[in-house]
């Protein structure tokens, strides 16, 4: 009953996810919705943690040969229309530019003149426009391989937004890169997989699984899209990023052509592969509990937060001067590839400490007269209870702090993996496949099942009927799946590997 | 003749500026024109030069408390209706969405579909968005003062685009900030114009004057609005940054309110400042010559370039052994604030050296058997003719990095001042005012005139007739101006100080 008491964030997460999920953003700062609608303001806190996702991702890229470069907003339609494929995924969600003024209308008010003579779409993805100056900048095979990526906005207009999770405008990088040889593009595909699973597991401590998308979930117009599915404390995937092997699909539509080492003209090979703001949901959803926020060390806008507490006037000036000199020595030190960050939060006011609390930050620091006169200091860990606090020396904190704070990502890693694997069954029977992923039944009270490693044949009419029927999609055939025999869970035809299925954001 | 026959870059600036302008840029692969009519494609050399001056600019802004935050592409046209001056500045050069999907046409091709039932303007500019975030994340003098920052792109339709220097779409930097007092938000607005000055004059090596605008010349919806002017190679000025103090304009067009420690409900004093890609126009057009561009080396994408000549096969192995223990050691180096950046050029062909001199790179180095026996490297520097090169010992040239750098830094700086002060005039005579400003007058052969400092009444009129007679206009007036009696140049009216003439980008 205590412990029920103490929540900060109404409703709990089993009482009702998706509106926690809301109110773990409001509580924590870290963004709210913009009256446009579908789109978001990102706040301090919010953007801090984007950028440190954003400074990691750079540096992981630029050791890949990665360069950045910037391309235009807006794609004239006639480019989107080179790929047939690709326009028709994304023409259903295009924000589109028509006129270049506004004039007053006789009412007063503005409308739109200066009409275009071809209307503009800002840019869902952009493949097309990209692919445009890269058939300028390739003629050789010694003008490859060409790695390029951009960090910007891109608007894909969303009928049922959802804050960081589906966003009309969201913030991604999207890497493009044109290769001589098909193999040398599926390499950079997995290779780029392969950084934002590390990116994934190491730093937002979200364990993933690598698989391959299903042709019914691929980027349009990409050959092969592969994945990256993490699951959410609610049992449903959240797809966090994805790497296309494009084939000569775009080199075609945009005609990057280049002349081989044997004189001969070829097209590129190409692909694609971007990370969104979207991880921040995937943060949220990973590790936020019932009090709120939950920041991995390794990517939290701010290390620490020292809260002096002073109660009397002429303890003001001994416990603030204790409290900076603390703070200089931690933020000397390091943590993974930055210095500690240091929150000084001398706000005279009760629930200070629930306030960080709810904004996730990993380490609380009390500091009181009382702790002072025994040189330690109050400290609290965001991975644990918010009343399981200890009174540790200051040089033993100092000392402990970094190693501290790699427990907690660890910790974080380790708590989502096991909610993973007691999540991940693996179903035969069309019974207890249906069961699994049937809300309020009885084998599982549970709202959406999980992951069921389960065989399917390959036919998309039978990845349709379960679609249909439960709402569950495959997330991706597992690139470390073992080969075994199996019948199909649909049609029973022959299968030879489980897929992973789920229901998903 | 010689000397004639030299130059990389064609036609030579005396010869034709503008061409001149668009040849660095192309040579140099910073940018290049897009098919999008008015935005540009920011190469990787372009977009590193971009990240550096935002790395530079945003720990500055940090310093004094700034925090970054995002907010959306779009505004509504309600929202940008609320100030009226400001939507009368905008309106003519606003892209506006009206529609949110395209639809296959009869004809196959693709047209705008899903009418939006408000249009929306792409940001020119985010006062307005903004304002609705603070207006509801004020409350409180407590909450006061409010500063935040925000890296974006922009869109502002233009008719006669430039690269980089008027573009549809720009990136800049669009700082707000919202106070409990007049005088705090003033100081804010001058911190900020000081933190420009500081990078363009030691980031940037380009000299400015700071002062006001004119009313003509303000932000729409300002009050005042602070500017940096910088004079380019032709004699023309450049703003270089701008400082808006919106006095409580805009915090009545969002309702922008807070109670006061007084308990009195009172409207917030804001401001805002930005920097854009613009800048880069300025750097290009303060630094480079006939060969090219100039970077200067606080801010160059690379500092260095080694270039080892291989012209035997069995030289191949120990000139590059030397070349890379030689680019290991600089890396170590560290200048300003960041590591030394080293380019290795092993390409085998002539004229590597030229590319690297129109990509305006600092030092380069050339690494052949003949140095290597001496235990030295051949170096030339960007800022001194492409033949002017020197052989220095290979533990010198590393011990003399640093100094060097920071010594074409200065001399890149010493070089656009000299120009400056050259070519700035204090005109009392409006004949000698009309001739300055004449192309071709026979006192003046050169097109642009220059600086001219010279007395103004204050009156609108009069600075309108100089605009329309020589498309000249007031840059500023100096905010370290010195108080001196003198007659308008245009009415004979009494005037207590000399404003800055010019003609201008």
């Amino acid at each position: 009953m205590g412990k029920e008491r103490q929540a900060a964030i109404a409703p709990k997460r089993h009482e009702d996810y998706p509106e926690w999920y809301q109110q773990v953003i409001r509580a924590s700062d870290l963004a709210e919705n913009s009256p446009v609608r579908g789109c978001m303001v990102i706040k301090p806190w919010g953007y801090a943690l984007w950028e440190n996702i954003k400074d990691l991702l750079d540096s992981m890229f630029r050791e890949t040969g990665v360069k950045n470069a910037y391309f235009p907003l807006f794609i004239p339609i006639r480019f989107l229309e080179k790929e047939a494929e690709h326009v028709d995924g994304f023409a259903k969600e295009c924000a589109v530019v028509t006129h270049h003024r506004l004039e007053s209308a006789e009412d007063g008010g503005l409308i739109p003149a200066g009409r275009l003579e071809e209307p503009l779409v800002v840019r869902p993805t952009s493949e097309t426009i990209i692919g445009e100056s890269f058939s300028r900048w390739i003629s050789s095979y010694r003008d490859l391989p060409l790695l390029i990526n951009q960090w910007c906005n891109v608007v894909r207009w969303e009928m049922r937004p959802r804050i960081f999770l589906r966003t009309s405008e969201f913030l991604w990088q999207e890497g493009h890169t044109a290769h001589a040889s098909r193999n040398e593009a599926m390499e950079r595909t997995h290779q780029m997989l392969d950084i934002y699973a590390r990116l994934a597991e190491s730093c937002l401590a979200i364990p993933v699984i690598k698989g391959e998308k299903t042709a019914s979930e691929r980027f349009p117009g990409a050959v092969n899209t592969f994945t990256l599915e993490a699951m959410m404390q609610d049992r449903k995937a959240l797809q966090a990023g994805t790497s296309h092997f494009l084939g000569q699909n775009f080199a075609r539509a945009s005609d990057i052509k280049f002349q081989s080492a044997q004189e001969k003209e070829e097209y590129a090979w190409t692909t694609s592969w971007g990370v969104s703001t979207r991880l921040i949901g995937g943060i949220i959803m990973t590790h936020s509990d019932d009090d709120g926020l939950v920041l991995p060390p390794v990517i939290t806008p701010s290390h620490v937060v020292l809260m002096p507490i002073v109660k009397k006037a002429d303890h003001r000036n001994p416990v603030m001067d204790y409290t900076h000199a603390l703070a200089r020595e931690l933020k000397a030190l390091r943590y993974h590839h930055r210095k500690i960050t240091v929150e000084i939060d001398n706000r005279e006011m009760g629930g200070r400490g629930w306030d960080w609390i709810k904004k996730g930050i990993p380490l609380r620091v009390e500091i009181g007269p009382r702790d002072i006169a025994k040189d330690s200091v109050f400290v609290g860990r965001r991975d644990r209870g918010s009343r399981d606090k200890e009174s540790i020396g200051r040089d033993e904190f100092v000392k402990t702090m970094v190693p501290m704070l790699d427990d907690i990502q660890r910790n974080l890693f380790d708590r989502a993996l096991r909610l993973r694997e007691e999540n991940t069954v693996r179903l035969d029977s069309q019974d207890d496949f249906y069961a699994f992923f049937t809300p309020g039944s009885p084998k599982r009270p549970e709202i959406h099942g999980g992951f069921s490693l389960t065989h399917w044949c390959g036919d998309p009419r039978c990845e349709e009927k379960i679609k249909g029927d439960l709402s569950v999609t495959i997330r991706c055939i597992p690139l470390a799946h073992e080969i075994e025999t199996g019948t199909c869970i649909v049609c029973g035809s022959k299968s030879d590997r489980r897929v992973v299925f789920a229901k998903a954001y």
